[in-house]
């Protein structure tokens, strides 16, 4: 088992040694640790998810030979759902990851239409969460839907405090392979009466 | 009920009336067909199930204001798993939907890297299938991952026979809304025994 100093704590978690990725010149990068994780996840045969591509609405094609198409003209569109779903454990999955170098989670960060999806998984069975970074920390978090949704309409102010995630969120370790030990906060948070 | 003309029998289905949107000038399309059904089972609450957007590599975007990104220079890129994955009565769902002008169904459709996810998805407890269109004979199946990846490794020939699709397969009704009741199948097929 790797060593990691990111355990869950009163505050913030200062930096050492032993975190083999976040290093100063390299800054962290949520949505490229979650896809080599899942890569990892998948090499190994733990869990089959994936990002979904990022929509674009193609306007133009060019075609220079018969078997190329170059797009000249495209615009990002708004995505339906969020980001990443899949299978694990026999269950469907499916979440958004998001960065902050806030101490807090502005809610201005996730779309309406995302915050409703993540609640229809929930209707139907699945498991929906938010992993929330918090990079100037080097920490991250997975936070059930429902209370992000909860707290989405119903909190007075637009955004979830750091001290309010770490409270009522997890804290997911880091490492080599996978970069985010998230499943393993999945199979505690999800599948703890079972086991 | 909408009557309709497409009941399973031995010989290709003959295009009558009632038929109400395979029309003459319209021309069957599986792709708006299947986003058209789930949009109708998600308003309806039954199923939540998206196409995946089409991966494409951007290379070149222009700014031409702060708010605005143009997309330049893009390439499609070849997907890494099916079109069409979701949740259905608390089960992982995922499938690819083809169609095909001839009387059978030429393997050279579906990537290899897919028919590996159709059987990833399997082995980890989900739903998975591949809905094939036969679009001069207006009929469309559903039909189970494993048959496919059986004969995509083990046939002799590199297509499925429309006749072998009709067998083992299981015709879809069509309809006006939705365009195609495969919810209807996916119960008859995946979740008899809790009926």
């Amino acid at each position: 088992m790797v060593q990691y100093p990111n355990k869950k704590k009163a505050g913030p978690a200062l930096s050492r040694n032993g975190d083999r990725h976040y290093t100063a010149h390299r800054g962290m990068n949520l949505e490229e640790d979650i896809s080599l994780s899942n890569k990892f996840y998948l090499a190994n045969d733990r869990a089959v998810i994936y990002k979904k591509p990022t929509p674009v609405q193609i306007v133009k094609v060019d075609y220079p030979s018969r078997n190329a198409a170059r797009i000249i003209e495209g615009y990002y569109q708004r995505p339906s759902t969020t980001d990443y779903n899949g299978i694990y454990r026999g269950q469907y999955i499916d979440f958004e990851a998001k960065e902050t170098r806030q101490n807090k989670f502005p809610f201005i960060n996730i779309h309406e239409h995302q915050i409703e999806h993540l609640g229809r998984i929930k209707k139907h069975g699945g498991i929906a969460f938010v992993i929330i970074a918090f990079t100037h920390l080097q920490e991250t978090y997975l936070i059930d839907a429902d209370y992000v949704i909860d707290r989405y309409y119903h909190a007075e102010h637009r955004y979830m405090t750091y001290e309010e995630v770490q409270a009522n969120g997890h804290l997911i370790r880091q490492g080599y392979q996978p970069r985010l030990y998230y499943l393993d906060v999945v199979d505690e948070v999800y599948f703890k009466e079972c086991e």
